[in-house]
């Protein structure tokens, strides 16, 4: 289940032709309200993809609402200059034709596929037509929708939240390693929740930190990612906005941990578990920084409980950004200690790397009392492999 | 040559059994003046092992003077704790005691090798005393220590610089690709220019940052890193910091070449210029977030020409560190412009990425007039292969 399990949203997802394999490539989805209430985070990158500029500004001009959301694949529309950004705008118009939305800036557009491609908008405008005569708020519907977005996922990935009085639905599109031609994450929630503008970006930004945000296979965020999330009252229920972060953080943090499994190549997910830090940012930025090693990461996949690589990234943060003192950090792999203090700990040997696919790393900084957790995964000669032999 | 090219300094490399091939393992740079200025870069990693610790620590207390280095490989004192510091004080201890240097201060140490290995410190004595009796001006004396210091390095690597009234000899050890046992970098470079230690440090730093700061194979320091410039005005010839730094950049520049071209298990030397950035702390930002993408480093092994990953990167880094405009950001490989202006530039096919060891990449960002260069390497099978299969 997926974005249509709220109340009053519809979606489809068809075949345009847009993909050389001839998969579904196009996907809609339409808030029905009565509240049009949105929310997006949008990638940092300055290298930014038409689409995200395009959507960017359209939610800051309707005053953040948003009617419907149209996102292909089989193209990123990145890197495509003057021309791209006016295909973006021109595919949200079409789109606001052929739902009868007046005011085009709640249409948003995403894009995701080969950079520096054109749309072909003779297809986009087939693929518009189809997607539209094809909504519905079935089951099967959002199914369609989160496998439209798929690139070089192996599986569509969706996740939902039912509580007592609402319900979220979500899909997602990206894999752990990024493939070549900039697999970009896409995430797109809905929920028939009351809930205003403000409120919903606010939850939106928590909840993507605490998530998307905290898996980090490659270190980068691409040209085109994408998070929104359409909050459209159909439920009658406005919940305090405590309530609803937990349930949205649950799904979003559901949703990337499909992404890390996802990982291309990869044989072993690693979860990077820092503990009495004396800030969240303080536990992320030393968590990143283990998490980005590939000498760890190659280790892992070798089955080596190398700690030293551990303590060197952990060596590598400033004392401004991340203060604790190097004498008092423990490291546990798969609950052994083997570094003790800064020092060596028990026998390295002890530690069984290849029992199960997830490998537990944790630090214990001893500064504060604050944990925060970032998956990442190994680093094989898969992901060589895969990114070696695809061409631009 | 090596470090015994300049007048007035002695040195040996000796097979002392701390490594287990039972290749030369301990190595003895020795100033006879008849000045004894010293200057010092060492790792900034917070997990700093116990003979950065003591060597920086000594080098201020002498007021930046040094008469003797030693350097062992076979282990890197690292995280070895109080026990550590200490064994690395006796072992500068036991030096100045059979060298008659009455100042232990004036004597530096250097280790590295494996890490949480402490040093056997019996090996260290007969190391020591087997090294002071070895010690004589020779070239062959120079190579044997250049032997000595290395770990993981396939050859060892020296440099020198001949002017018409000084000179300056260099060896290094570290391979571009930093093997598990943490190879770490380890510089040490003679001169019998007179130069006070004041001038000899900032020098230093500049020369540093224009060369062993310019390769970026994975991105971190390691615990042991360390850099010392010796000055003992044998020459009686004071050059001015302009002239000396020009020559010392020439030599460091070399070393870093020598490194990044040792690098195991790479197939190509990637260089990364960029051109007409607004500054060098632009320029450097730029390169280094492109140099650090696997992405980028695995589609240039498999020979594709993904101008798309090196925009990607180069989006990341924020406006305040490098001002530019995306739009105006032209990307070239091997002399192709592949990306115009951000976007797509002349047909990738035509850039050739096989015919030669050594792939430049060119970004011009068109936002003031300094120039910069980073050399990096591509990510291979053997990479994951060689930091795979080894075990703490």
């Amino acid at each position: 289940m997926s974005v249509t399990f709220p109340q009053g949203f519809r979606a489809s997802g068809v075949v345009s032709g847009l993909k050389v394999s001839g998969n579904k490539d196009f996907a809609l989805v339409v808030s029905d309200g009565p509240e049009y209430c949105a929310a997006g985070v949008f990638t940092p990158n300055r290298a930014v993809a038409a689409p995200v500029v395009y959507s960017r500004n359209a939610l800051e001009l309707s005053g953040r609402t948003c009617r419907a959301v149209a996102i292909n694949s089989g193209s990123a529309n990145a890197c495509t200059g003057e021309v791209g950004l006016a295909q973006a705008q021109e595919t949200a118009v079409k789109v606001a034709e052929a739902l009868g939305v007046d005011d085009v800036e709640q249409v948003l557009v995403c894009s995701t596929g080969k950079i520096g491609v054109r749309l072909p908008m003779e297809t986009i405008y087939s693929a518009i037509k189809l997607a539209s005569s094809s909504l519905d708020a079935s089951e099967q519907s959002g199914a369609d929708a989160s496998e439209a977005i798929c690139t070089t996922d192996s599986v569509p990935k969706r996740a939902t939240f039912q509580g007592e009085n609402f319900r979220i639905g979500a899909m997602v599109k990206g894999a752990g390693m990024i493939a070549p031609q900039m697999a970009t994450m896409i995430c797109l929630i809905t929920t028939d929740a009351s809930i205003d503008s403000t409120d919903l970006q606010s939850c939106l930004n928590r909840a993507t930190d605490l998530s998307l945000n905290r898996i980090d296979s490659d270190g980068c965020m691409s040209t085109n990612d994408t998070v929104l999330l359409l909050a459209n009252g159909a439920a009658k229920f406005k919940p305090s906005n405590d309530e609803f972060l937990l349930a949205l953080t649950q799904v979003m943090k559901d949703l990337a941990a499909q992404i890390i499994a996802d990982a291309e190549g990869a044989s072993h997910e690693i979860s990077i578990r820092v503990s009495n830090a004396s800030s969240e940012s303080a536990g992320v930025a030393v968590a990143r920084e283990v998490s980005r090693s590939n000498l760890l990461k190659c280790a892992l996949f070798g089955g080596d409980p190398n700690w030293g690589r551990v303590i060197s990234s952990i060596g590598v943060v400033p004392a401004e950004v991340a203060p604790f003192n190097m004498s008092e950090v423990d490291v546990y792999m798969n609950g052994i200690m083997v570094c003790r203090g800064g020092e060596i700990g028990d026998d390295p040997k002890n530690v069984n790397l290849n029992s199960a696919r997830r490998i537990e790393i944790m630090i214990d900084l001893k500064a504060g009392d604050t944990e925060v957790e970032l998956l990442t995964n190994d680093l094989t000669y898969d992901y060589v492999n895969i990114n070696a032999e695809y061409s631009t």
